[in-house]
């Protein structure tokens, strides 16, 4: 059966995608994909037909992937971070309706949040969301109501999509609702360009993030109750209780 | 200086580690870490010195790594899955403050929410909340607000730790608590060893899931309202507005 693969290429390095990722790429002979990420692919799969189109045209990537696919050649859709989580394995399930001699195969990736929690130390400890900023899919009362409920809930906050061009000041905004229900000392992270050139790490308070500029290559971290600064660092202790220390 | 790195190694498979895990693990002298990892660990690098200590000892396993770093050997702390999700990076970052002499680098891995997601198509493809239902180190009364936040909030839920022998019948509790906000129907999954032999997956309903036995190995997937079943998978779909087709 022809088969078609969505491989999460993890948050942007070679070295920070698994080991099958890089396998499955390897092997194919297409590699479809953003735009961006082609580009970041070729350096280390130059001899692949590379076939993007830019944002907004996920559907026709995917029908793009298929058609290669049933071709009989080994085909790769490929994502940032992980293919899941905001990724295209989804919508590639879905279009595959279409194509039921074609067999979809997720490869999972490391995600910005694991990626960018790496680089600021430990905050995704305990119990944690992922909420997108991004409302070009989703009403913004839906992200806002997600907000509250994960500050009501006391969960570390990955937000992913933080701002873009075209949506300055969502950031703050978020904050703005973040700060109803969580003290102004929280401890706060943001990474830009996680594993790529121009990587930058930041600790601050929840008060302050407010006011913080965030890019579309931002990652941003908000603690929760119990999140703390060791040593420059963002951490949330999975509350490991003290063990008996033998007698020495 | 010296420097001992905290490892995520991926659910199970060697192939599901990061370029980078292998790397670090293929160059360091001892890996460190609980019993059934470095049994996973030993038939892909064979040649080294491993130190384990049983489960509920996690801090004598890192004051071990520190010793074994300061004398110059290179360490790496192993962890299942991702070293920062509900691993031994916020623990190791604490304990590393007896330690000044000894850097900590965190290497992220996949996570068994991305791992399991990927087998059982894309539940994660929206907001997702990832709770532990495990009280050893948190009181139940925190889960139980944050599972009910989880529901309010309509995110997509991946519980870790669902039972143990200690712990039975707690995701029927967690199902119960979720029921009350959320639709019987609501599509759900459940993996077993992911990515280890074994491997098993099932998508089910939110009612039925209530009556499913869970055991220490599997991870499960409660669907937000939008989480649908497609062709045997199961999809939350990101929402991509339907794009203008070009005239053929």
């Amino acid at each position: 059966m022809n088969k078609v693969y969505v491989v999460g290429i993890g948050p942007g390095a070679y070295e920070q995608m698994t080991v099958k990722a890089a396998k499955v790429l390897g092997e194919c002979e297409v590699i479809v994909g953003y735009t961006v990420y082609a580009e970041l692919l070729k350096e280390h799969f130059p001899d692949k037909e590379y076939m993007t189109t830019p944002m907004r045209q996920e559907e026709s990537r995917c029908r793009m992937a298929f058609e290669e696919a049933q071709k009989g050649r080994k085909v790769s859709m490929v994502c940032s971070g992980d293919s899941g989580i905001y990724g295209m394995a989804g919508l590639m399930l879905e279009i595959g309706k279409n194509y039921p001699d074609v067999e979809v195969e997720v490869i999972p990736g490391v995600t910005a949040a694991l990626g960018g929690a790496s680089i600021l130390g430990a905050p995704l400890g305990h119990d944690v969301c992922l909420i997108s900023l991004s409302d070009l899919m989703t009403p913004w009362a839906v992200i806002e109501k997600r907000l509250v409920s994960a500050a009501r809930g006391d969960f570390v906050i990955c937000i992913y999509n933080p701002s873009s061009r075209k949506r300055k000041g969502y950031l703050a905004r978020a904050c703005e609702i973040l700060l109803r229900y969580k003290d102004r000392e929280t401890v706060c992270g943001i990474v830009r360009n996680i594993a790529r050139s121009g990587e930058e790490r930041e600790v601050l308070t929840l008060g302050q993030l407010k006011d913080t500029e965030a890019d579309m290559f931002s990652t941003v971290f908000v603690g929760s109750s119990e999140t703390r600064v060791v040593s420059g660092k963002m951490v949330t202790p999975r509350g490991y209780k003290a063990e008996k220390e033998p007698v020495r």
